[in-house]
């Protein structure tokens, strides 16, 4: 589906310059035929007043699963902004690696919409989304 | 509104106390009739590929002001949890302060729906986003 | 806010000739400065299966609210398409009026974003939601 | 996946008698292991504005889609309630049989969330949703 080739490796790089996703600690763990998987580790200060993952973590890992399928899909040659987000949190996460896998559903000459499930460490489905991204004219990277 | 009153600097004692919301700086601003603003600083590791504020900050500034709106709520004696929200961006960030004003619109026997508008340092409308949070009987905090 | 003025009798011919509208009874009841009051008669055909307005219905009135009040921002002169929506629904609707009260939150030259409060017939707060238009050239109608 | 077991002939006779579902035309085309197929003929009274499918019969057999699902793990034996919905529009629809294919992701003691897609009379993807429902003690049927 990408359009234009880019290896992990590459992805990775690109990703590491991410400013927000790399205080957090987001990881790309897979290149897909539609989207990515991308990873965070659960750590002491991402807890909310209720003990565990605050939902605005969740909420930036799948903002980022869907920009960067989206930076993948493109080759990091299009710049895109996050239109709309809708997450729906299933149970809470406490602990372990969690996962988000983004499928672009949708790539339009003007907006791109990908869903997104949510993982916690042992694998059970702990989320689900749909994010809207609005590509920018000719820039660089969303994400 | 609320059922159990409780002071602006209780509030924010009990907000302290919140890991996640600590991490990003998040403070109350205000107390209203029927919710919150809370405030966060726009920082350089905030920032997203494209080099504004990254959408998940946002998400996190507009889940945790209707957790607080509902800690203050119910003074701090009920423990709730984040069951979906919904956000729309308006317009890129890329300084000042960033405040979330919420409303509790609706106070069930089991969920709160609460609407946020989200400004940019100048007090533009920068996005609005609808969140609803589920009780969990008789705990502490939801935020 | 409005870009081309237009009256409440002409928005009201403009709408009786959308098809869907017409067939659930949707009418403008009043125009505001940011958005347009609609309405719509509960029908006993109207009902789900437990008995109260079926949710598709409210998501019709408030889809309608939003790209009525673009019909009128522009006076009937851009042709936009919904690009998605979101509801929250309050408390069950069995009887009277349905009123959807649109606010045009943000007109950007792609994407518009509206917010809707929905009532019953009391006048009740009976659901919010968030809809985003976006525009098609220079079209005619929105709703 | 179902709790209570029932043949596509038994939810075909509850789903019938459901007023709006009926009035649209909403019929049960097939169950899956996790939800079930909804479709709706494309009439003429159901275009918008632009001429195409109203985004509100979208939302209505999305929300269906779920519902009836639910009407049928349960075995027609639970009442449940749309709490909330989002979805996204990716085409225009105008004719053709429109489909609606729901997956029950998570079934909780109180709440519901199931995922729907859309596609038109060609098959391809037309829209994606998510949608919410609650519980209502112990009734008979959501849809």
């Amino acid at each position: 589906m990408s359009t234009h080739p880019i290896t992990l490796g590459q992805l990775r790089a690109l990703v590491s310059g991410m400013p927000f996703n790399s205080l957090l600690g987001i990881k790309v763990a897979r290149m897909h035929a539609d989207g990515v998987t991308v990873e965070i580790p659960f750590r002491e200060e991402m807890r909310n007043s209720a003990g565990v993952l605050h939902g605005g973590v969740s909420a930036t890992l799948v903002d980022a699963a869907v920009g960067i399928a989206i930076t993948r899909h493109f080759g990091g040659r299009r710049l895109a902004t996050t239109v709309e987000m809708k997450i729906n949190y299933f149970r809470p996460i406490d602990s372990g690696k969690v996962a988000a896998r983004s499928r672009l559903l949708r790539v339009g000459s003007t907006l791109i919409v990908g869903s997104v499930e949510l993982r916690n460490g042992k694998g059970e489905l702990a989320g689900a989304a749909l994010v809207t991204y609005m590509l920018l004219g000719t820039g660089q990277r969303a994400g």
